[in-house]
């Protein structure tokens, strides 16, 4: 068993250096050596995609009957409010769906018993508050409870995802300020996404330079990003390059720019994902993806600090989590076709992943 | 895939171009060249039945991989109390499954949890009162804030429903009732169903003139429609004249008369669908019918606006759902039989759309 598992460790191991690899190999790419990291940098040119289901199979961990609860991943997805059930429980089940032990979600009263009741899988706290339920002169005890609370967690979480239904209260907004402070000087990672991204875009400091902040823009979530960082127009002529720029400007965070294909870069390098997907656009997709973008950083991180990969967990994740999303929109599409929903994307992940990745 | 999609719109342009050949065709119907516009008009006959399929074939969007979220359509449900649920949820999901890309529901507050636990595809705003829960001296502030929410949304959708599950609290009628004039004053289409047509017919004026509004009645909905607007009975020796003069008389709405054949008039024009759907008539079909009509408006709204189309888009729109309401209707009835129910005609609207209008 031991042996086996040294085997997939070194399959790992040859697999990620592939990648590097690749971009050696590649006249739009060199390689810096800081100190014993390896990294990337682009410098310009088409040839930006990965071997993405390398990528996939080289960081979803082994399954190990010697593990415990907990050591495949818990995610805690800070979301959902009176008006949004939807999007944190996409998010959350994904997380399971694709691997992680435990998922959580972090809402307001209202939502709570609706997430709860789509699944019995989660485990849904009832903690956030909105404006209009709460007394002005109660604000800054209740903000403290909140922050106690969501304390009391945050080491365990391998990676959070921030936004998913979130809505865009302003109380609700700043402890979500402040729980995003807190899990940066815990360095916990953390995808940020939907009502989260809004919130980010109006106070860029809560990720600037903060390496383990993935931000996963849509194309409007990505032109107010633009507009706002870089103070200019979404040039899509030279979209990897301002995406580059864009990511450097936020101090090395890495952004998953979602579209036709989905690009990622941390500011050093860009690398694209176009597997094909399905061309429904319904609600909720997004969600899946931030769940799995996730889990996948969580896994790669680990990877990383073990010393068994030498690269950047948060571009790892990103390309995983793109790649699966896309697998598993198109087996969904292959079946429902134009009346697919996000549900059943999710119903579709594990056979995906699978499919790329077997168990055996 | 470029030339693939112009193949597309040039087949949806000769499809409409035979359903309005076909007007011509026949001694029953002529064309009026109204400025731009071709219209069709009856003079009388038994010649009423339209190529239903080919319809609905023609303004069902190509799905096409650069699009993105939204592009296929944004639906609203108005509708859904402290006693009904299920209708709203019904057209809703209903909107989601034949492609539309969000579907929302603006309900009451105690229905709101109910609603949003149906499904998390759904978008559920908690936001209408009844009278019951309110006093009569906030009634005014919450009227301007139901007012001012929906209208923060009002132009991002591209059909409301209003009706399904409303109930018949006066204050909430009022509300919707202002809901619709903002509507009107937006250019956003509307199909009215349900207590949406007991509201309709008290006071015609807020559909009377506006060629966006789509009303649903079935047999009992007519008759009190006729016996308002007409001032007599339903007639059955010539329905489709009299379909024709009731939706002339209310200023060229469009309105689907419900029943073993559906008929349809926009006061210009009578058309018919008889295509075979099911003998059961458990509640909630028209629901599904009320939010496909809604999908299919929006998309030959859509065409019409590019000048891919000359026809009025309501007229499509009531044709082509009609006809998928009547096509799963059946393909569940062959399943279940007796026991078929709403949620099963609404699980086969995508088997019945792909065999009327394949994907590939």
């Amino acid at each position: 068993m031991q042996q086996s598992f040294g085997g997939i460790i070194r399959r790992q191991q040859h697999l990620i250096r592939c990648l590097l690899g690749d971009y050696c190999n590649k006249d739009t790419f060199f390689l810096v050596n800081k100190g014993t990291r390896m990294q990337s940098v682009m410098i310009g040119g088409p040839h930006l995609e990965v071997d993405a289901l390398s990528i996939l199979r080289s960081i979803s961990p082994p399954l190990d009957p010697t593990k415990h609860k907990g050591q495949a991943g818990k995610i805690a997805v800070i979301g959902g409010c009176r008006e949004y059930t939807g999007a944190p429980y996409f998010a959350a089940i994904s997380a399971l769906k694709i691997g992680a032990d435990l998922s959580h979600v972090f809402c307001t009263k209202d939502a709570a018993p609706v997430i709860k009741g789509y699944s019995p899988e989660l485990i849904v706290h009832p903690l956030l508050e909105e404006s209009y339920n709460i007394r002005e002169e109660e604000k800054t005890s209740i903000s403290k409870k909140v922050l106690d609370e969501v304390d009391k967690w945050m080491e365990r979480f391998d990676c959070l995802v921030i936004g998913p239904g979130l809505g865009r209260d302003p109380f609700l907004l700043d402890c979500v300020s402040d729980i995003m402070r807190h899990a940066r000087r815990s360095n916990v990672p953390m995808v940020i996404d939907g009502d989260g991204l809004f919130l980010v875009t109006n106070c860029v400091d809560l990720v600037k330079g903060y390496p383990l902040a993935v931000l996963t823009p849509n194309v409007n979530e990505y032109k107010r990003l633009v507009n706002k960082v870089l103070n200019c127009e979404v040039n899509d002529q030279d979209g990897p390059q301002q995406l580059l720029s864009l990511a450097k400007s936020i101090g090395g965070v890495t952004i998953l720019r979602k579209g036709q294909s989905d690009y990622i870069s941390d500011g050093e390098a860009v690398r694209s994902v176009s597997i094909y997907g399905s061309p429904r656009r319904c609600g909720g997709q997004g969600d899946i993806l931030s769940g799995s973008v996730a889990v996948y950083v969580a896994w790669a991180r680990e990877l990383v600090s073990k010393g068994k990969v030498d690269a950047n967990p948060t571009m790892l994740g990103c390309i995983a989590g793109s790649t699966l999303m896309r697998k598993a929109a198109s087996v969904a599409f292959e079946d429902k076709k134009r009346s697919t929903l996000t549900t059943d994307i999710i119903e579709c992940l594990g056979r995906s992943l699978e499919a790329i990745c077997p168990v055996g």
